[in-house]
């Protein structure tokens, strides 16, 4: 089940498919636990750890917020403290929003993945701490970390969800792994038109403009033809756009494309 | 309320604080829109707008599920159609984590904001639009969208729930204008010490070493005490660290430190 292939995918760069662990400190709802499996499992993250939940584990409610995703991941660990969950560890980041009487690195979500995601690839066990609903982290589940990892937000308005925390941490992770194109011109089954059918179009639809006078002088056509062949080729069309633009035309000038037929 | 010092520190390169508008096309549950303005003010973004909310609006539970952010931000506004909601709108992206029969510019998270920012910047109003739980959006409101928007999750476990999908663009804005450095040493009061204290320290550990016999052979003596700088330099330690440390030393040989007074 872990080793479904779509997620490898995902891990892929990393030996066995490992990544971080995810360690929540005396969980209080349910809900929360089953929130915070849902966003790992979105993530690619599959080692879930719970010190002290209040309610005791397995949790109904849990199962049901996680919507399926606890029933896909291997077993939930359950520990009597925070040393014992991060024992095979070699290291540990405590995510905290509020600074600390301690000489610590401070990392943001994206800072600390660049920590964690080379460690992790070596084969290294590494985790995340989440504190309680109520009041987070304790100092000394804090000083067992390596590093703190807070998130730059609105400071009038800052506390998150247990459930939000670990998805925003989890996104990170699979962010720092992932190679999608930042943004890209997804054109389906027809590939984006090489330029001399772009150049067809633009001429002539020139040719029909010019014919009905919709150039109003001379001296003004080159630069009306260059604003509409700006904002046409800023589209970079597609093959069946450009028929599709040709039909159009066809349609409203009641006059086929000369130089094909079928238009 | 709106103009709260915090907030306007996270939007200061927008004119007027401004960001894009969160649109929620058919939501069903008021736990999730809730949710979903919670984030949103974590995020500092604070203009919520619905496309015909199953269940009418104001809603209680958004309400309770908001944690008081509902009541800090401006009101929410309320439309019959998608077309209607983003009217004002110069630049919107389609939040789906489906591939759609449409030409268009596909964005992760990242790239959206990349793509965002900067209009948002020159004061356009610009909107990010979500589907409701059932079934996202439709294609219909997914064409009138410049771009669209998908979260490279899991692909084995890609459904995300409608306030983490809120909250993962909001994060995504305001990483987007954070200049929080990704990895920091935080040190409190103390400044990290300068080279000639660590230097003092390093010599009189090696001194109370070689005095009891550490160092197993002269031979070994130079690359031991380099082990040990490198140990102790990596901490980077403040000068509380130093004169502790020190204090470490004194307590375990029973004798101060000869350059000092008071270890």
């Amino acid at each position: 089940m872990l080793k479904d292939q779509a997620m490898s995918d995902y891990t892929q760069d990393s030996p066995d498919g490992k990544a971080p662990a995810i360690v929540l400190v005396a969980p209080q709802l349910g809900e929360n636990i089953g929130a915070a499996a849902r966003a790992m499992l979105n993530c690619g993250l599959t080692d879930l750890r719970l010190v002290s939940p209040r309610d005791g584990w397995p949790n109904a409610k849990a199962e049901a917020m996680s919507s399926g995703a606890l029933a896909k991941m291997p077993p939930v660990q359950v520990f009597d403290s925070t040393a014992a969950a991060i024992a095979d560890c070699s290291l540990v980041l405590a995510t905290t929003a509020r600074p600390r009487d301690m000489v610590k690195h401070v990392y943001t979500p994206r800072g600390a993945m660049d920590a964690l995601r080379p460690r992790t690839a070596e084969g290294e066990t590494t985790a995340l701490l989440f504190g309680g609903e109520r009041s987070g982290l304790h100092n000394d589940d804090v000083a067992l970390a390596h590093g703190v990892v807070t998130v730059p937000l609105n400071p009038a308005f800052s506390s998150l969800n247990l459930g939000q925390a670990v998805l925003l941490l989890a996104y990170e992770w699979i962010m720092s792994g992932d190679k999608t194109a930042p943004a890209q011109l997804v054109t389906g089954d027809s590939p984006p038109a090489p330029h001399e059918k772009l150049e067809e179009l633009m001429i002539r639809l020139e040719n029909d403009l010019a014919e009905r006078h919709f150039f109003r002088s001379d001296d003004m056509r080159p630069s009306m033809v260059r604003n509409i062949r700006s904002l046409l080729t800023r589209t970079n069309m597609t093959a069946q756009e450009v028929q599709t633009f040709h039909g159009m035309i066809s349609a409203l000038t009641g006059k086929k494309n000369p130089r094909r037929s079928g238009d």
